[in-house]
């Protein structure tokens, strides 16, 4: 079920109203956890009344999307060499996800209506941002003649950046700096470089 | 919170009762989603009474994990190459997580109690089973002299594995047969062939 948001009613909702909500359920999220956080809570804590909060998001999962997603750094792509690039942007995106905002990503993303339009914004800012990013990075490599361009980008680009996603889930190894450089590593043996 | 199995109270459960509550479980999963299924739904459905369905799981989540985790199938590792065996277990991964069942499984992995044990045992049967096939099958393409064995063996297995996961939560691309034949390629090139 795809859902539009919710026409507004009276007053124009403010901003002011609306980054109040969003510091609070932020503040709930990293305090108290997701399951935690209820549109009563957030108006309780945020003094925003429950109507304005409805006026923005459908429901206490939006508005934890809204909330995670405000607080996620952006995917840089820029760096002198394509191992540069990687690394740096690679390092970051873990350390962004071993922080408690990690799982309360992962579990978001899979309560979350899968069709919403704040669900597909979701996916595209925290999650598939990187991949975009390395796609970019990777394919400026190739244009200044570092790698040759690669048949399978998109597996190539699920092999890079699936790990982290994998290991936030599954839990069964850390995520840590070590694991970002390992990662730049496989990505060089999966990118051919030029002669 | 790890939360032990409730002890047993009154008549030990019957295995009979037990193997209802999963069947109709599992009925209400694939029928109606995540969502629906409560300890009351399976109760109805199933004829078994609340308080042995309570005496065998913790609470819904719990029983929900239990149903998808018997109905997953187990990872094989066998052929006659290592291209053929990846490719086996690579193409029977990506359909079992291709169907319905794929996203009920990212949702009750992300929803459940991270250390509850029947949470450990669901994502070593269902998550990280195929990851340790992938290990054994790389161990014996070593040790008959086909590659060399690799240096970072938990990180090439996150690349083969991961991306399963991520475009299961993300959405991004398909889970089809050249997926499964892409990672088996990507596999190959993590993986240096002995001379």
């Amino acid at each position: 079920m795809s859902q539009d948001t919710p026409k507004p009613r009276g007053r124009p909702p403010s901003k002011a109203a609306r980054d109040k909500a969003l510091v609070a359920a932020r503040e709930i999220l990293f305090d108290q956890g997701f399951g935690r956080l209820s549109v009563e809570a957030v108006a309780a804590r945020s003094g925003v009344g429950k109507p304005t909060i409805y006026r923005h998001w459908a429901n206490a999962s939006e508005l934890a999307m809204a909330a995670l997603m405000a607080g996620f750094p952006e995917s840089k792509s820029q760096g002198a060499s394509l191992e540069h690039a990687l690394s740096r942007q690679l390092t970051d995106l873990v350390r962004a996800f071993a922080t408690t905002r990690g799982r309360q990503i992962a579990m978001a993303l899979a309560t979350a209506d899968p069709d919403s339009e704040l669900t597909r914004a979701f996916r595209n800012r925290v999650i598939l941002s990187s991949r975009e990013a390395g796609r970019s990075l990777i394919a400026t490599a190739a244009d200044r003649g570092e790698i040759h361009p690669p048949a399978g980008i998109e597996v190539t680009l699920d092999m890079i950046y699936g790990p982290v996603l994998y290991r936030l889930l599954a839990g069964h190894q850390p995520l840590d700096d070590a694991f970002a450089a390992a990662l730049v590593d496989g990505a060089l043996k999966l990118l051919t470089p030029a002669k």
